[in-house]
């Protein structure tokens, strides 16, 4: 049922390979003069290799090379180096690939700013003296309270969960660590005990816990905490059973397999290398660490529609009582989205026989990891008809055709939650990215006033409330590269009846529109917007209408964050449901793994893009999206989010940019009439 | 995997059995006084037995009898009888089933008003005459035009396309015909020549033409038109080949089977009469030939969640400068949506392995008609996780369950649009109605000023801007029948951090509210709606809080047509995106049969339930919901609407009603963790 070829071109977006990563590796420790170390173990005051991915080439040159038989693009390595001895953060340029031999720093070619230390992420490095610290200087000092409030001995543990931005401005590295029973899903086991640790400084000694929270009250330091416990001043907290609500084990027997999906015939699509075919589609794909999965040249019967398609970010605001979760602003690719798409589990995260793809990835390791079976493909039956009509009028006939579709999905599982994204591609030319949340919500310790920020859901647990919004890029390129953003609706007008002229009535007229400017075209929440979004060409189809794709948002997003707030630039993104700017390759992603440490400093601004108010007429257009849903928590979340109804997308659909519906090609179409 | 018993007891929602409406046709005819004919061409001045259906018993009555031992409740059917000899339409409450022995005049009493003839579906009987008319009285003595204008001859013939309403107001029924090629899809093939015919009266004798349309000019009469074309003072349409673009036939051969749906073990469900169980689901159900499908009775764990879920009216506006389509507003209820719940086809609108019902109805008919596999039910595996995760911090473990889901379906195809409708139940205990359009779009000719109103789609052939709305009704009876309706929503609050009081942030906060009164309770489509939307009871989970339903509504609908016009009354129900009200036995249905034809003085105006105000508080509360999209057509729309992207519903899905995700209790979860 292929009906294309395999496109080795396609490897130009090819993440690196093992080997790749390992000679980028070798060559930036043979630049003695940096001083780097790959040890997992790295301390915060060392110099550090944390990231090495692939800098997709320019667009522009992979352009010239897949359209216009020009030079193969040099591939090239994106390198970034925690530099504790000097407190910045470099990112650099490395190549060529194979056998590299340079290295640029492209730190202010891409931020326009340096980056400072205190923007990095936290290392596996920095979490073992964090641990240390907690265990040292936390954990040894209250162990008498410790038992006595939350039965914690040998057996029963408490784990920290940390809670994002890292302080309240610029260059802090305040951390709220609030304690959970390490029970399954800690994140809905906090115990009301919660620690700020400033751990700003390189060198672990100076690191100090800055405030104590113990139910409710706070304290300056653990021996303040400790000596009025021991006074007896403390409101003290009971201690309860631990009970393992959060566990997933079943409960009963499997007694009957559920239904299952076969391909009876084989599979319809093929994967080779980042190359995938599937009926009049093919697209090649890569799992950037950073920001997660990402498809790029996609076509349908040959023709391009997308150029990029790809997960920017994913982010969360809380709102507690509690001094952790009550400041939090989860930006996701500030831990790396990519780099926790874990391995699918065969029949659940995906279909028994779907197609599994290990990937490799280079970030805060001692070398490049694979992560066996971290992409799935497969083609869904969706259990209903693409398109189907029965006529009894006049005579009786049937056609229709059933509605399957090929689904390329990760699962990024970050601390508590698990997104599952899906790009579906379907046989009416239709492409849809859509995520959905599933995993443990955020929860936090009952406290006066908590019902304020959520409903309770387990003893002494309340469910915060809280934002989803996840970003998502998508370079059409519809019938070539210069594009316009049009805007189609409905309008009532009252007209008079040709056929009878002294009758008026309301009737629903066309009302086009077309955006020329890059303000114009940024659609924020709550706005009212056009019911039609099109990426449009100047090329017309057989009947004279501008070729477009359309973008319908599905989306239930909760409110975003005020604009008067310092972190708020960080996200700003998440003001636009819909944005269309001019393509830059200097605008590549809406966010950066920088945003979540240093949010009111961040180096990626959104919201910049559009400043310069590009012209976006006939121009290379980017339509940035963004969904999400607002979680007001509740019983049901216990122990788990469930997918249904917690979700967002866009679909990106043809209108007028064929002839007809192109699934009237399908194969699998069927009809009958009366003999 | 059945936890349920099957329910004798549901069978008091069971439609009528094939001897039952057979039982009540006899009955009626030895009413001798009422000179009732059951044929099929029946002519409009004489009395014809329409409609023969269930009436569902009063809903205090159903509840005694299920809930507290009462006596089972009559069982009676409702006859719709239109009386061509006086002028009206009746309709009667006959019982007890089985061996009927009374008949009740029922209009006043359901309606208020008495129906006039006018307001009466257009039968067989009708379109007998009306097809003959039109042979006679506009094919015949245009035969010269029809073959010079549109090539028809013997083998090429042109069919009416009707228009709604049948006029401009009270008591008019004068009906638009476009003419369109006798090709699969006639909906897209108009060909620009309509006629305006006046069949008020009940003899067909005195009905004509009040106007023709022609290739964008008025005549007066069908001899005005010949007269002009004969004389040359017409400008003529140029006759053009007929092409068959409306085809569904395949053009490419089947290769390979796509993925199916099987059930390994078999299925996990049972359907036994009228009643499912699935999982922890039981539900009772049954199909309306006026407003369709429906559920009653539907429990989780055998607690009762909707006493009824049910479709209660499709609607359609249209923009157009034809004549026909330019006034169009269709009300499918008028013609039966539940009787054009044709057979399904295997494997396209279903599964192959669903299990297919059959359904018997009385409508517009000799006798009770059987409708082979008109309704399947199947359980879906929707490819995706119902809920996982996978922890890698701390240790790394992995819990999750497959989603499969029960769903129950049915497809209308009502003339061009074919509808599907599903109700979904999910192991969370969600409940999901929604609906998908496909088939053929109604279509005009392309004349002056016609890309007002759309695109072209075909050659001389425009796709009409129209609204899509449908109206669901959930009686959701949570806890018992005493709800509230709460809404619940997030709010920005600048509050000092308590931890660092002299720093300000804004945090969001939980705002809940209770509409007491049913005027507050009705949401208008534009207006700010609170992102949550509950149904909840008195009685409080086990955290303490108001278990409830929450009603999550997916939408994409146009603008409903302005309320100064007076169609607007028949279809005011699409005012509102939510509507809550008190229930009433009287208030059955938002919509009826006869609302399509007499749209200027509709029976039933859902506004009237809103206006006396009902307080909301502790009431049997019901929520009618409208969903549906706008559909602006374009080229990918012929030959068929594609189901992707084009549908919308309400997903009702627990909120504090349960104490936990009550699908941690399926057997079909896993878990693994390192050994
Ligand atoms: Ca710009
Ligand atoms: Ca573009
Ligand atoms: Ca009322
Ligand atoms: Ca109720
Ligand atoms: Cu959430
Ligand atoms: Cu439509």
């Amino acid at each position: 049922a292929l009906r294309g070829k395999h496109d080795a071109k396609s490897r130009v977006f090819a993440d690196l390979s093992r080997d790749e990563y390992a000679q980028v590796q070798e060559y930036m420790l043979l630049q003695k003069d940096l001083c780097i170390s790959t040890r997992q173990s790295t301390r915060p005051d060392e110099n550090f290799l944390f990231l090495i991915e692939l800098r997709v080439p320019r667009k522009a040159e992979v352009l010239t090379y897949l359209d216009a038989q020009g030079p193969a693009p040099r591939r090239e390595a994106t390198v970034v180096v925690y530099y504790g001895t000097e407190g910045y953060v470099k990112e650099y340029e490395v190549g060529p690939l194979p056998n590299p031999s340079y290295h640029r720093d492209v730190t202010r070619e891409r931020y326009g700013v340096d980056l400072p230390l205190s923007a990095r992420s936290v290392t596996i490095g920095e979490y073992i003296l964090l641990f240390q610290f907690i265990e040292d200087r936390v954990f040894s000092p209250l162990s008498t309270l410790l038992w006595e409030s939350f039965g914690v001995d040998h057996e029963h543990q408490l784990k920290p969960f940390e809670q994002m931005p890292r302080g309240l401005r610029a260059d802090d590295r305040h951390t709220w660590m609030s304690f959970c029973r390490e029970l399954s899903g800690l994140y809905i086991q906090p115990v009301g005990f919660e620690v700020l640790v400033n751990h700003r400084s390189t060198n672990a000694s100076r690191w100090r816990v800055e405030r104590v929270f113990y139910n409710g009250q706070y304290f300056d330091s653990v021996d303040a905490l400790q000596d009025a416990y021991s006074a007896g001043t403390v409101k003290k907290i009971v201690k309860t059973p631990w009970e393992d609500y959060g566990s997933l084990k079943p409960r009963t027997r499997p007694l009957q397999l559920g239904p299952q999906l076969v391909n009876p015939e084989g599979a319809r699509y093929s994967v080779s290398h980042n190359h995938i075919l599937y009926m009049d589609w093919s697209f090649a794909f890569g799992l950037s660490a950073a920001t997660g999965m990402r498809v790029f040249d996609v076509r349908f019967r040959d023709e391009r529609i997308l150029y990029e398609l790809s997960v920017q970010e994913a982010m969360s605001v809380y709102g507690s009582m509690t001094p952790g979760l009550g400041m939090t602003k989860f930006l996701d690719s500030g831990f790396g989205i990519g780099r926790f798409a874990h391995e699918l589990v065969r029949g659940v995260d995906c279909p028994y026989d779907a197609t599994y793809v290990d990937t490799y990835r280079y970030i805060d390791a001692a070398g490049p990891v694979r992560t066996p079976n971290s992409i799935c493909i497969f083609e869904l039956y969706l259990g209903q008809p693409l398109r189907r009509h029965f006529a009894d009028f006049f005579h009786n006939s049937y056609g229709g055709m059933a509605n399957s579709a090929l689904v390329f999905r990760t699962i990024t599982a970050i601390e508590n939650y698990d997104y599952m994204w899906d790009f579906v591609f379907y046989q009416t030319g239709a492409v849809e990215a859509k995520v959905h949340a599933t995993g443990y919500i955020s929860a936090s310790f009952l406290v006066q006033g908590s019902l304020r920020h959520g409903h309770q859901v387990a003893p002494n647990v309340l469910g915060n409330i809280h934002t989803h919004f996840i970003h998502l890029k998508a370079d059409l390129d519809v019938a070539g590269v210069k594009n316009m953003f049009q805007t189609k609706d409905m309008e009532y007008k009252n007209i008079s009846l040709p056929w009878a002229p002294q009758h008026y009535a309301m009737t629903p007229h066309l009302v086009e529109k077309t955006l020329t400017t890059e303000k114009e075209a940024a659609l924020r929440h709550g706005a009212k917007t056009p019911r039609y979004l099109h990426v449009s060409s100047n090329q017309t189809n057989r009947w004279g209408h501008a070729r477009s794709y359309r973008l319908q948002v599905y989306s239930f997003a909760g409110e975003h964050l005020p604009e008067s707030q310092p972190e708020e630039r960080a996200m700003s993104w998440a003001r636009y449901k819909v944005a269309v700017t001019k393509h830059k390759d200097s605008e590549r992603s809406s966010s950066s793994v920088y945003s979540q440490n240093n949010m009111w400093n961040a180096p990626v601004d959104f919201s910049s893009f559009l400043q310069d108010n590009d012209n976006i007429h006939n121009q290379d257009l980017v339509a940035w999206v963004t969904a999400g849903f607002l979680h007001i928590p509740h019983a049901e979340d216990i122990p788990n989010t469930v997918t249904v109804g917690n979700g967002g997308g866009v679909l990106l659909r043809p209108h007028n940019y064929f002839d007809e519906d192109p699934s009237i090609d399908s194969p699998t179409a069927c009809t009958w009439s009366p003999a």
